[in-house]
C-alpha cells in the first residue's frame, strides 16, 4: 500500500480484493505506532481501523511520522467495530483491557494477536499472581514465539505475543536446554532494556532527565517476565526451572541486550553451544548467530525484526556467556506480532519485516 | 533484492536482466553505509561493488547492520573496476578524493553521483576558496536538489548532490524568494545538526563524551555550506545574496533542523508564505508543509527521505519564522542521491525511499 | 556544614549561632533539589525546612543524591512553619502556588526568593495575560538579575528570580543596548534549552523516548519568557521593544544556549561589542566573555553558576552574532537564587557557588 | 584556592606556606582534567604544574571548564620539572608512559600516585601478560583501594591507584569473602560503564554516533581488570580465584554499575550480606549501603566520590545479587587518587571531595 505516485493528493490504489483486514487497538502507544508503521507497508493487508481508548482524533497530530503513509483517523476503542471490520485484530493495550476485550473478539470469530501479558502464562497460579484480571485462557491460544511455535500460531485463534525480555532470553536458551548442553538449574540473565519498554504513559521515572546518562536495575527478583521465561525453559527441560533475571534500564529508546551466564554440561564447550545455535537457526530468516569473537550490539538491530546472538567461552572453566540482542519494539513486540500474523495468514513470514536496521 | 525466502543459505534470486549496475565508493562511512542500506532494497538495481580506500575486508564485520541483506565484500577503491562494472557510481568520499576520481569516471562514460562538495559551486572564485582541489566542473554537471533541478538531473553525467544544510535551507527559501514574498537580503538561518554530519573519522570533537548533553555552535560565519546556500538563493533572486548561517552541533546522530528568520515583503503574511509553500510542494512526495501551529521535529523524519516544513508568524510585525527538518543522512545525503539516481534512470522517484521514519 | 569527619554516624557539628535560617518550599522538583544541593554546602546558613506539597516523606528516597549531606525530612508545605522557622524562604513552586503564598510570607516579615514567574512582570497588562493569578506586586519586590539589580536585591523583601531564558538573553543584551551599540528593534533570540526547564512533572512530551536524539522548537512566538526579556531590554533602551524569541528543546538535562542575532549601530564592529561586554563584566565573578573566535558550549558550565558569552562578526555586513550559555538550573534558577540570598545577607556573593563545572 | 573575591583580575591569594606542592602529568585527558577540577578546590595543596605530552598550550582553550579557577598553562611533560617542583605527582598517563616515568620519580624522592594500570598487579606472570612494559614494582608500592589499604597508602612512595571496575567490584566483595559469607568460586560480575572509561583519544568506537542509543559488551573474558579484581579477592579468600567479569559500554559519559551474582554460604541470607556490608562501611564517609529494596543508580553519584551499594535476595534459593555504583572518573580514578593523597599527607580524607553528586 506504499506505492504512492504523484499526484500524492489522489486516493491510494485500492488493496487487492483478497486483502486481509487488520485493525490495531491501542494505536497511539509505542507498540501501537510501530504496528502501524509495519502494517502500512504490508502489501497483503488493509488497515481498516486504528483505535485508542484515550486519544482519538486526527492521525496527523498523533502519528506525524506516518504522514503520507497512513492518513486514517484514530477512532475510539470499539469492540463492535473491531469484530465487524477486521479479520485480525492486534491488541496493543494494557493487560487489564486486553484481558477483557480478547475473549469476546475471539468468540465473535476474529483472530486476535495480543501484545499484552494477559494470556501468556499457562499455569493458573502464576497467572493469578501476575495477571489476576485474566480469568482463563480461551481455547485456541498459542504462545507466539514464532520460531518455536510456528505450527501452533498458524492455527491459533488468539496469539499471546511474547514479552520483549522473554523473546531475547528464550531464543538462545531453549535449544541449548533441549539438547542438554547447559545446566538448566544455573542460569543468570542480566538484561538491559531501552526506555520504550516502559510504555508511553507519562511517568516520572521515564522522564528524559531521570533516565539519560545513567543506568540502574529495576524490578530486581520481582519482574513478571521471569515466570514467562521460566515457563518456556521448563517446557524445554521437562522440569520446573528457576532463573535469575535482573533487568536494567539503559538510556536508549529501543533495544534489549540479554547477557546470559550459563554452566555447561560436563565436557561441553562454548564452540559446541555456538554450533548448536547456528544449526538450530540456520533456516530462520530473523535469527543470526555471530561468529566466534563477535559480541552483538543493540544498534545493529534497531528498527528491524532481527535477533543477533553470540556465545563466548568464559574464563571460568565450564562456563559460557551467551548474548542476544533485539529491538524490543520489533522482534520484542510489534514485529513479532506481524510475523505471527504472516504465519496465521499464510504469507511469507518476512513480509513487511524486511525493514533494515537503522545505523547509526 | 530483499525478497529472501527460506532457506536463507540459498543464493538470492538473480536481478532481472535490465537492472542498473550501481557501485558505492566510500562504503564504510556513514553516508556510504546509508547508500548500501537504501540500495540493498532497490528492486531495479544490482549493487556490483562497494569500495573503501581505507577499510577493505569482509562486509560482515564492517556492516553488521546489513547482514542477510548484502553480503558482498568491501573491496579496495579502484577507478578501473568502477568504470568497468557500474553504470552509476555513488561517490561517498572526501572532497579531494572525489575531485580527483569523478572527472575520469565521467569521461569513461559512467554516470556519477557525488556526495562530496567538490562540484557544487559554480562560481570559480568561490570554488577556489572552498574546494581548491576542484579545478573545473566537467560538462554535464547538475546540482542535485531534486525537487528544483529534476530536469537537469535527468540528463546529467555528474550530479553534485547537495549538502545537508543547503537542502534544508533552500527547499523552503527558494520558492519564497522566487515569488518575492520575503526580503532576500535579510535571512538568518540558525541550523542544528546531528553528529553524523561530521563523518565517521575519529576526531576528539565527535567523541561521545564531548558531544552528549550539550550544545554549541561551530564554524560561525565560516562554514562552506553558506556559499552553497547563497548560490541557490541568488539564482532564485536574480542577484547576489549574503545570508547569516550559524550551524550548531546537537547530541543526536541524525537530523537537521533549520530555523529561519525572515522579513516579509510589505503586506505579506505568514499565512501567505505557508500557502505558497504548500502549493509549491503539493505534488512532491517527499516534502510536506505542516498546518499552522505545528513545528516540525527531526525525530519525525529519522531514517526517511522526507522534509517537513512550517511557517510561523513572528511576534515582531512583518517577520516570520520558517522551519524545515530532514534526516541529514537521507534527504541530506544518501537518500537524495538515490532519488537523483531514480530520476536519472527513469524509475519512480520514491523507489527504495519509502523507508518510514523510525519513531521513537 | 559539610565538614563531616568520622565517625559519620555522629551528629553534624552545630552551625554557628548567627547562621541565617533558610527553608525551601518545593524541595522535590529539579530547582528545589538544586537549591538543597547548593545550600547544603553553604557555611553561613542553616537549612531549617524542606517542604513539598506533593511528596512529603523520607529524604533518603526522594533525594538520594544528597545522602550524607542532608538527611532531613521533606515536610508537607506549611506557610506557618515557613514563617516561624526561616529568615529566608526559597519558593520553588508552580506560579499559582507562589502567587498565593509569597505575599503573606512577606507580610510576616520573611524575606522571600521566588523562583516562579509570578512576580517578574511589572506591567499589569502583561502580568494579567501571562500570570493572571498574581494580582499585584507586593512592596519591596526586586527583579533578581543579580549583576544588574544588586542594590535592589540587597534590600528587597521579595526577589523575583529571573527565568532561565531571560537570564541568558538579558546579560549580554542589556549592556549593548544601554551603550546604543546595537539596534534594539532588530533582535532575534534563537534559544536552545535542556529538558529540566520543563520541570519534573510527568508529561508525555518530556519522556526520554520523546526527547532523545531529536530537536524541535516549541512555544513559537508565544513563550512567556518573551515579555520578561522585553521588560529588561525596554528599560535599557528607554522605549518599548519587541524581540523574536524562539526556544528549542535539546536532548540534554541541563543547559541553555542563546544564539542572538543583532544589527549593529552604524560604524560599530563586533570587536567593539566584545570589548564593551568584557569591560562591563570585568569584575563580575560569574560572567566571562570569551576571546574572539571561541564559541561557548553548555557543557563547559554544567553544574556551575557561570555564564560564558561570545561575540562574532557575521558574514552579513553590520550584523553580529552573540552567544551566551548557562546551566538553566544554576545561574538560570537555583544558583542565581542563592547568589541573591548572598547579596541580601551580605555574604560574599560566590559563597556556596564555587561549584566547578562538571565536564564531561 | 577558590575563595576568589572581587576584583577577579587580582592575583589569587597565596597558598599558606606549608601547602603540599602537587603536579599532574597528563592533564588534558579525562582523568587529568578531573584531577585539576578536584585539586583546584583543595585548600591544602598548591598546584605547581599541569603537563601534557601531546597538547601543551594555553589552559584556557584546553580546560574551559576551569576558567577562573585554574589559569595556569599546560606545560610539556618533563620528568625533571616534576621532580623539582612537586612533592606529590599524579600520573594520568598511558600505562607505558607511567611504567617508564614513575620509578625515577620515586627514586628522586617524589611521592607518586599512578592512575594507570602499570603497577597494580603484584604477580609477575600476570604483570608480564597485561602490563609487559612494567619490569618490576618499585619498593614502597601500595595498592590504593583506600578503604582497604589505608595504612599502606599512608606510608607509600608509589600508590597504584585502582582501576575503575576493580574499585566497584572489590569494595562489596572483599568483606563478604573475608567473612566467608559467599562462595568465592562462583562470582559473576556483569559491569556497565560510561564512555569516559575509554579515555579521550579519538577512536571510532568512542564516537558519539557509535555509542549513543545502544549497548554492547566488549573485552568479553579478556579484560585486564579481571586479574586485578581476582588479585584482591584472592587475597581476601586466601586462595586463587577466577571470576566471570563482563564489561558493557553504556551511552553515558560517567558511571559504573557492577551487578554481581553470588552464591551464599549455606544458611546465609541476603539480609546477612547487607548487614555485614553496612557494618563494614559504617564509618567510611564515601561508602553507603542502601536499605533493603533500593537499587543504586549511577546518576546518584555522578561527579562525586561516593559508592552506593545494595544487596538483594535472588528468586533462586541461596543466591544473592549485589550492586555497586560509582563515578568512574571520581571514586574510580581521580577522586580516589585525591583521597589517597589526603591519606598520604595526613589531611582529612574527604578534603576537596565533598563535591556533591549532580542530579540530574
Amino acid at each position: 500500500m506504499h506505492t504512492v505516485t504523484q499526484p500524492v493528493d489522489a486516493p491510494p490504489p485500492a488493496a487487492p480484493p483478497a486483502a486481509t483486514r487488520v485493525a490495531v487497538a491501542g494505536a497511539t502507544g509505542y507498540t501501537g505506532q510501530e504496528l502501524l508503521r509495519l502494517l502500512s507497508r504490508h502489501p497483503r493487508v488493509t488497515l481498516t481501523a486504528a483505535m485508542s481508548s484515550g486519544q482519538a482524533g486526527g492521525a496527523a497530530r498523533r502519528l506525524p511520522a506516518l504522514a503520507r503513509l497512513w492518513d486514517g483517523e484514530i477512532a475510539p476503542l470499539s469492540r463492535e467495530a473491531l469484530a465487524r471490520d477486521a479479520d485480525v485484530v492486534f491488541l496493543a493495550l494494557p493487560d487489564i483491557a486486553a484481558a477483557e476485550i480478547a475473549p469476546p473478539l475471539v468468540a465473535a470469530g476474529v483472530r486476535v494477536i495480543d501484545l499484552s501479558g494477559a494470556f501468556r502464562l499457562r499455569d493458573e497460579a502464576a497467572r493469578a499472581r501476575w495477571y489476576p484480571e485474566t480469568h482463563q485462557l480461551p481455547e485456541g491460544v498459542a504462545y507466539g514465539l514464532t520460531e518455536r511455535e510456528r505450527a501452533a500460531v498458524a492455527s491459533a485463534r488468539l496469539v499471546a505475543n511474547p514479552g520483549c525480555y522473554p523473546t531475547a532470553a528464550q531464543l538462545p536458551l531453549i535449544p541449548l536446554i533441549e539438547k542438554k548442553l547447559i545446566d538448566a538449574g544455573d542460569i543468570i540473565i542480566d538484561a538491559k532494556s531501552g526506555v520504550t519498554g516502559a510504555g508511553r504513559d507519562a511517568k516520572q521515572g521515564s522522564l528524559y532527565s531521570e533516565v539519560t546518562e545513567g543506568i540502574h536495575a529495576y524490578g530486581v527478583a520481582s519482574h513478571r517476565h521471569a515466570p514467562e521465561i521460566e515457563q518456556g525453559l521448563a517446557e524445554a527441560a521437562g522440569k520446573p526451572i528457576l532463573v535469575n533475571f535482573t533487568p536494567h534500564l539503559v538510556p536508549m529508546s529501543r533495544g534489549i541486550l540479554a547477557t546470559i551466564y550459563v554452566k555447561m554440561a560436563p565436557g561441553v564447550t562454548a564452540d559446541q553451544l555456538r554450533a548448536a545455535l547456528t544449526e538450530r537457526y540456520r533456516k530462520e530468516y530473523f535469527v543470526r548467530v555471530l561468529p566466534n569473537g563477535s559480541a552483538p550490539a543493540t544498534r545493529h538491530v534497531r528498527g528491524s525484526n532481527f535477533v543477533l546472538m553470540s556465545v563466548h567461552a568464559d574464563r571460568v572453566p565450564n562456563r559460557a556467556i551467551i548474548m542476544a540482542v533485539e529491538d524490543n519494539l520489533v522482534k520484542g513486540a510489534s514485529g513479532q506480532a506481524v510475523q505471527n500474523m504472516n504465519v496465521m495468514a499464510g504469507f511469507p513470514e518476512e513480509t513487511a519485516l524486511e525493514q533494515l536496521p537503522l545505523f547509526p
